[in-house]
């Protein structure tokens, strides 16, 4: 069995994403080895996972020597997420940072042919042309964990051809009924209250825009290769359907589950197996009720306008998108601007950007940088 | 491309399924051969068939010299189901009569290792064991026509493991909300008028008696070897949501369409391809609204109790339940008993029936017989 095991870098431990693959290790034991762990600022978590996990890497943004000589004393060697992401006692990277940071270490794990769980969206909606090419050329499998798209990706098992169409579902978000006077009073609380995931910060913000769904089309665009065109969004409350692919054929499969990250997570890490694991929960067909469907609203949620729009212009649009969406949404959380200025400033930021199409890296770097400055003013604007 | 041309025996060609298999055939030239053709009573209509598809093998249950003149005179050999169905000449066998009659044919397909686009839910009902059986033994590939067997079928695909559950969908009939006393009143115009799907007549009466997803359980049963207590039954009355697959780590695979026999069974003859068809109608992403489940209500319909329960006792129960399944709708459409004397005649039939385990062919065709005599018996009693 010990050719079985496989041997995990988790990038965001303490993150949602990553303390819920954390659980998925812990619920199939002998399956999974924690070989490195990477963190933000939250190091007294990640102390408790080195201590819990020993894993032999471990990377912290906190560089202080009180916090490296704790980690030394644990063990473990002190390594940048590039080296983790590319180790070769890696099997598989869980690529769970936040933002536009993971993508570095996303190619570095592609660049080294792993199985990468992909929970960063920010790296291919920037880089999805040169993540998906370094990908095939250095046959590194990318599985998203994101649950739409791990839906799609399920629903492509066992499938020859390409997919006609695929049906993202979105749950609306908890203003999903809101008028747009009530829209523009929504407090960073109430956006951080999602009616069905739990998820980290920018993500459950992103979900209340529809922002979330804008990112998630392009990222399908690059994962599956299938044009913006050819990917339909369907507002869907009960967050029961996650995601649903059309064939060749008019045949349609769709994925289901109870709201839980776990699920895309363990599918990630067993694909193509499926592992029983008592901690995930079941759907309850004794009380299975009606799906709701029906389509988004892009007036009162312009930011899916938006990022649909950078999906269709392709080149540096997307990158130029999630990054102004970075600064408008650590804005609104900062009580600087209101919720519907965080689709007012991505739209300005998008207005003035100058698209290159099939970027190159720096490309794409310089205008994540150029997009964070204008909004960063727009933000300043509409603060002061 | 002259390899890639599959070779076709449609059995039951006049019929509801066999008349949309020549339809698919038409819609995608190139790809089938018409080798042999079945058919019953119909051959006014099986006549033009052979005009336009030029079989060399036909069977007709109407045997009179001026058929047989006719159709020799087209080029036609006459010969009988069973060498048609293992024929050297033909690849794929699209198993489509009604009824009990299909068995001898559906063996001897599987006997001879042929692909078979299985249509009759009969011949599993009664003989699933040993069908398997011999379709393992002989290396044939049963492909279910049957659109929720089709549904469960493609959402196994790619699959590693064994479903952990199979959720059946069922329109639930055109009396889905009648009263005991309304549906006691059902004539057989009504009970032949279903609100989604386009079938013959049994079917369509077993579908408003849900006898018909009684029948289902017990395939599905044989077919992915789940059992009986793991396939649940939803009633989903837009027949969208074709059926569903539970896997062992909770997450759910559905299969959606619109209700039209044609794509499963296209999917049979071309599995593991799909093709485009434009004759094939595509679900309505921008009108898709609700989906709408309910569980049954097995009191007001004990059809399907019985079909559940005669399923778990296994044996000859399932045949004893097919056979007087087809002598009570037949009595009903003939006008001699009540709606819902069906289910009286049958649970009758099974109350006095004695079940074999494991049966032999033999014991089944005996159990068949004797299920049969026994519900004349009640339909004369009733009638009388």
């Amino acid at each position: 069995m010990a050719d079985t095991v496989k041997s995990l870098a988790v990038l965001g431990a303490t993150g949602s994403i990553g303390t819920q693959t954390l659980d998925v290790v812990r619920a199939l034991p002998g399956r999974f080895r924690v070989a490195a762990l990477a963190a933000g600022r939250n190091t007294a978590l990640l102390l408790k996972q080195v201590n819990e996990f020993k894993p032999a890497y471990v990377y912290s943004s906190d560089t202080s020597k009180d916090i490296r000589d704790k980690l030394n004393s644990l063990g473990c060697r002190l390594i940048s997420l590039e080296e983790m992401a590319s180790h070769p006692e890696v099997d598989t990277v869980v690529a769970a940072t936040s933002g536009t940071a993971g993508l570095g270490a996303t190619l570095a794990a592609v660049g080294a042919g792993k199985r990468v769980a992909l929970a960063n969206k920010e790296s291919l909606v920037a880089a999805g042309e040169i993540i998906m090419a370094a990908a095939a050329k250095n046959n590194a499998r990318i599985i998203p964990v994101d649950s739409e798209h791990s839906a799609v990706f399920q629903c492509l098992a066992g499938e020859t051809g390409p997919p006609r169409r695929i049906i993202l579902t979105a749950s609306g978000g908890p203003f999903r009924t809101f008028t747009p006077e009530r829209m523009a009073a929504v407090t960073p609380a109430q956006a951080l209250a999602h009616p069905s995931w739990r998820m980290g910060k920018k993500v459950t913000v992103d979900s209340a825009t529809l922002m979330n769904k804008g990112l998630e089309v392009i990222e399908a665009r690059w994962l599956f290769g299938v044009p913006v065109e050819n990917i339909k969004v369907l507002v869907h409350p009960p967050s029961i359907v996650h995601s649903m692919v059309e064939f060749a054929d008019g045949s349609v499969k769709a994925q289901l589950g109870r709201p839980d990250m776990r699920l895309p997570i363990q599918y990630a890490l067993t694909y193509p197996e499926r592992l029983a694991n008592d901690r995930l929960p079941a759907l309850d067909w004794a009380n299975f009720g009606d799906l709701a469907f029906e389509p988004p609203d892009l007036e009162r949620f312009p930011c899916l306008r938006l990022g649909i729009e950078a999906g269709k212009a392709g080149g540096t649009c997307p990158a130029a998108l999630s990054a102004a969406d970075e600064v408008a949404v650590e804005a609104f959380l900062a009580g600087r601007i209101r919720f519907t200025d965080i689709a007012a400033i991505i739209e300005g930021v998008l207005e003035s950007h100058q698209n290159t199409l099939h970027p190159t890296l720096e490309q794409i770097l310089a205008a994540e940088q150029a997009a964070r400055e204008i909004a960063l003013k727009l933000v300043a604007g509409d603060a002061g």
